[in-house]
This record gives C-alpha cells, sequence and structure tokens, in this order.
C-alpha cells in the first residue's frame, strides 16, 4: 500500500511531518511519501521521508521562468510528482508532456482525476499512477467506504481496460487506518490524504493509526 | 468520408464557403462540414451546409460570462464541435465537461490530440470523433502520406483499443483530394483542414477537388 | 447613463430580450446595451439593440481555432465588449491585446476589474471604460449604496488619476432604477448587470423600472 | 542599481552562480540576486545571495496544491520574486493577489510586463519595482541602448505617472556592463538578465563584468 500525504500550502511543519512519516514507515510494510511545497523539497528529502512533488512542468531545460523542473524536483530529493490534483487541474497535452518530462527525470507520476472515464484517460498516458478523487469526498471527512464506493471501484476497472500496469490510487475520503483498508478492498493499491495528517495535532500518531491495520 | 473545414480565425467570407461547402457535399457521398467563428454559426448554417463550432465551454445554463455555451451554439445550427484544437489546447477535466455539454445540447463532438497517447486518452471521455494532429504536419503542406503516417495509423489503433465506437480523423497535412484517400488508407474515417479551403481563391474548386475521388 | 445588460450563459431567449432593450432604449437619455452569448451576436444586433460581445479574443486574423475574434464579432453587429468579467479573468497582456484587438474592429471596450487598484490597472490600458465589480456584490442582490459604496467611488477616483478620459461603470449591486442613480452619485457614468433582467419574468419592465429615474 | 540573474529552467549549477553573485556582490554598490527554480531556493539562499522566487501563487494557506506559496519561499530564504515574466504571464487579478502575498510574506516584487501600457498597469498594483520587457530585445542578445531605447524611457515616465515609487528595471537586452550602464541612462535603476550569466563559461567573470562600471 502506498500513502501520499499532501501538504497542499497547509501553514504545517514540512520537516517535523517528514520526520514523523520516515520513522513511521520503518515500522510498515507501506510506503508513506510527503508532497510538500516546492521550495522544501530538499528540506523535506533530508530527512529520508520519500518525496514527492506536487506538481512539474511539462517542459525540459531551457527559457521557462516560473516553471517547475521535473530535474531541479529531482535533484532535490523527490522521487515521484503528483500531477493534475483536483486544486491543479492541467491541460491534456500538458499532462502527457508533465508524465513524458518526470519520467526523463526518474521521478514516478500519479496523476489525479475525478471520475472514471478521466480516469482511463490518465491512464492512457502512461503514467505509474492514477488517483480518483470522487468529487463528492474532496474534504468533506466522509469515508470512501461509505459514500460512493463505487466510484473507486470503477476507477479501478476503467484504468485496467486501458492499461492493467497502472496503479489506482483513492484520492479523497481517506481519513483512518480503517479506510485505507476500505480503499483496498475497493481495489486501490495507495491512498492520498492532506489534511488529515497535515492539520494533525500529532501527525506521527496519525500516520501510525493510517497505517496500524496494514 | 467526413470532411471538416476549420475557418480558424482567416480573413474569409465564411457565407461564401459554406455555400460552397453546401452545394459540393450534394455531389458526393462524404459529409462536408465547415466550421466558422462563434458569431458566425448562425449565418453559416443559414446556408445550409453542416455547421461546426471550433469549441464549446464545459459549462451548462448559468453565470459563465465569456463562455461558449453548448445549448447557444446549437440553438444557432450547429449540429457539432471540436474541442481541445492544437490551438485551443484544454484541461482533461474541461474536455470531459465539454463533451458531456456538447452532448447534452445535441452535438457531435470530435476532440483533437497530437500523439496516439494523447488520443487513446481523448477516446476514453467517449466523444464522437477524435482526430489526431500530427506536430509534424500542422501547417506544412506535407501530405500526411509522405510524412509521419504510422501516427495516424498507430492513433487508430489507440482509439480501438480504448473505445472501438470512436471514429479517428486525420487532422493534418491533408490538402489534396489524393491526401484524403491516403487518409482513409491509413484508417482515418474523416480528415480536418483549413487554408487549403479557407485561403483558397477558389474555395469552392478545393472543395470539389477534395471529394472527387471518394 | 449607460446600461448593460449581460446574458451571460443564462437560460433565457436572447432576442426577446434585446427587443425590449431596442424599445425601451427609445424612452431614455440613456444607452441600453445586450450582450448576449457569441452565437447569438447577430440575431441580437438584428434587432436594433446596441450589442456587446461577452469578450472577444487578443488575436488577430491566423490560425486561432477556438478564439472569439473582433472583426467576426463586428461584421455580426456588435459594437462593443466586455473583457476580463469576474467570470472571464484573463492574463494583463491579453487584456491589453484585447483591447488592442477591440479598437482596431471598432469595438468600444469595458474592461472589468474587482478592486480599485485593478481597476487603475484596467484605465492603464486604454480601454473606452472600466468596470468595478465589486465581490462583496456580485451575484447577492444588495445594493451598490448600502454595501461598500467607497470602492465605486474609490474607483472612479482611481481611474480618473490614471486617464481621465476613461468612464467608469459599477459592475455589480444593481438591481433597480434606484441603483443606477446611486451609482450615478457615486460617480459611475454606466452600470452593468445581468440576472435583473435576464431572468426576470418581465425582462422589458424590468427594464423600463431601471431607466425610469434618469 | 539592482542586478536580477533569472537561471529560469537552464541546465546550470544553481549553487555554484549563486557562490559567485555573493562574491561579485561583495565588489560593488549593486545589489545582484539571483532567481532559481523554486526547489532551489533554499540552497541558493545558503550561498548568503539575495535570493529571489521566479513566480508566487496568489494564494493564502491552505488547499492549494501544486502552488508557490510566497511564506514557503520566504521561510527557505528567498527575499523577492518576479511576477508575470513573459514566459508566465498571469492573470490581471491574479498579478494582484500575488503582489499581496508576496507583501504579506516580506518579499520585494518585480512585476515583469512589455510595454509601457502594461508597465503602468503593473505600477498601478503597487509592487515594488516593474521590470520592461521590449519583445524585440528578448533572448537576441541586442543591446538594448541600440534597438528600441525608447521602450525603456517610455516605460520609466509610464511608470512614474501612476507611482512615483515603483522602481523601473530593464527587463531584456542586457548582456554587457555597458548595457547596464545605457539601461541606468534610459532611467532604469535595476536589470534582468539570464542566459548571458546562466549559460556562461564563466558565470563569475560574466558577473564582474556586469557589474565593473558601476
Amino acid at each position: 500500500m502506498f500513502v501520499l500525504v499532501n501538504l497542499k500550502a497547509y501553514p504545517c511543519d514540512p520537516v517535523a511531518i517528514a520526520e514523523a512519516a520516515a520513522d513511521v514507515a520503518e515500522t510498515t510494510p507501506a510506503t508513506i511519501a510527503v508532497a510538500p511545497q516546492p521550495a522544501d523539497i530538499g528540506r523535506v528529502a533530508d530527512t529520508g521521508a520519500t518525496t514527492y512533488a506536487q506538481h512539474v512542468s511539462p517542459t525540459e531545460h531551457g527559457s521557462h521562468t516560473g516553471s517547475v523542473l521535473a530535474e531541479s524536483v529531482a535533484d532535490n530529493g523527490a522521487v515521484g510528482t503528483l500531477l493534475n490534483h483536483s486544486e491543479h487541474r492541467r491541460r491534456l497535452a500538458d499532462i502527457d508532456g508533465s508524465v513524458a518530462a518526470a519520467e526523463r527525470a526518474g521521478l514516478d507520476t500519479v496523476v489525479c482525476a475525478n471520475n472514471p472515464a478521466q480516469v482511463a484517460a490518465a491512464a492512457a498516458l502512461g503514467p505509474d499512477a492514477v488517483a480518483v478523487e470522487p468529487p463528492a469526498l474532496i474534504g468533506t471527512g466522509t469515508p470512501v467506504s461509505q459514500a460512493d464506493p463505487d466510484i473507486v471501484s470503477d476507477a479501478v476497472a476503467a484504468a485496467e481496460a486501458v492499461d492493467p500496469s497502472v496503479d489506482v490510487y483513492c484520492g479523497a475520503g481517506i481519513t483512518t487506518g480503517e479506510d485505507v483498508v476500505s480503499a483496498g478492498d475497493l481495489g486501490a493499491s495507495g491512498v492520498l490524504l492532506a489534511s488529515g495528517v497535515a492539520k494533525a495535532d500529532d501527525p506521527r500518531a496519525a500516520l501510525a493509526d493510517l497505517v496500524a491495520p496494514l
């Protein structure tokens, strides 16, 4: 199971959360990754935590002021990247370009999408994984097992039909270890979560609870 | 065979070209469609020509100033729309939304893409057709049969693997009737072209030549 | 006083509203303009109503699929255009380009902005008018005279400081004739409104009420 | 005189260039700043070089995956940011928001624009500085003193008319110390350059030459 903690632009201590993630990761078969702000990638990676970017640009080296270059992200220690998160929707051609840029720099890719049709489209671009973010669950705290579980199993089926080598993650409705288990039961091999850890009083305890049943 | 003449923002007479298209369409088994500027849709449709929009927004009725509402386009006589043209790349989620908006308004949809992976992604969104626009051919006048013919047959295979009901059009490298035949031989059931007709001294003759071998 | 009725993407009859606008305009010294969907511009202009586009692209004639070409909008009868509406925010460079495109095609320009600093910035681009849309008033039905009237007088002062020849319109909080008078008292020489007319049971009566005190 | 070296997405060693900038800065009254990729901000700032971001998002703390949060950039050692570079054009409302975000985080702001009207618009948003990037000079190596010098003096006048407290920088056509002097003679109090240093065989020598005449 892959557990990615997206720190978004939250007012949190990215290094403390990364240290907790690195520690908890040693106690579980699950992989725990942290996706901080781009300027925090280096210090997050320095903790030993598996580090992801929240986005990389579709561009290569060159005159691209304001871009987030995949190579720069990788040089600072990231090993993967989210793409097309529901808060950062991208053009189809640019998702394709960003997947290529990430691959070129040796980064794993997780392309987000919000329904099975878009999941299939994302899978067709050849990323390592796609994440389905049911709009009805984003930021609600409603567990995926209770609201709209079909969207996860439909997403798994949709990605499988296009490219069986692409993993499917559940990108909303995850707060507890029980939710992680439910996502797995629905066919997901990973989960994305954010505020449940980043805004927790004790991020270490929150992470430990998440992976306890695994 | 489906032949779509994209008038882009060319300095042409959209009504004269539409009249020619309507006339030539009566002489051929091919469908000939014209995609004018949005404000010209009504007068182009009034000629009797099959009329397409160049784009429709992913929005429904509501507070969407500056949008191109699918219903409004249909009310003025359009029967289909291009989406995600290489000159108007859109977000994956918005292409999905625009396909849904077009369907709701009864418009056929042609989603453009510029390589087989993006063609497969576009096909996963359930449009009526996808159009592959090989970047090496756009605006060059190089016939598709001579440069990069594999991209068309690869696009046909990629779309077929995702959804066999989606037609594949060839969106670049078409100037002559011979090119239309070549595109058909590569598996395309339609072609998109632009300057070859819109900028021709005699658009009617250019259209007649295009469909002559069909 | 300039009164612009923005039809957005509302489910309304644009021709009926335009006919009402044309009729009511003959009874008042105010100018009444209607801004329909782009595909409706021709039939709205045919009623004799002063017709505006909701947006025009910054592009010239050429390969710009999906654009809204200023010349095409003008050819179909529009005499002006909104730009940068709060529902259709544009890049600074593109607003500049769209103002130039509109001028080239003989269209008047109204650039929207949502605070005095942005109004000053918009005025610096040399449009015919700027419209301040106080975010606190958009779509609320709260009259501008009661909530945040300073933003209108501040916007008037900000535009005046940059270019005294640019008119300032009030782009939110207008429902009644009294609101139009209030906007004028705050220094605005025009108003933008939308649902108050477009969604009215009797658009003609709504328009007549709006301009009655003028 | 303010000299900003924009590293864009160039294949360079950002730390080596920053070390050179920090060293050369001690030999000149000019301020020398370096704007690296976002993930490199921390290690560039650690050299002691004055460090700028290439862009910050208009957002506050919160759910903004993929953003470049001003606070995060500042926490990692940046003291300023470029905004709206010609390779990263932004919406007027977002430039306004990014200036506010940068101020909140204590970052100086340099808003780029490509003609005097846009410079005036940028100045109206209250940044610390605006940079005029004459399109005819970007990336050409043509010195500003030889091609289109009026655009710089016109930009200085345009910004002065809107807000005399806003500095004006010259954002293109700078390769040599002579060009820096020319920019100053035209009224600019700073310069932006990129490849002249970032792609130089000896960035330290290139920087030393640039500031030698100051």
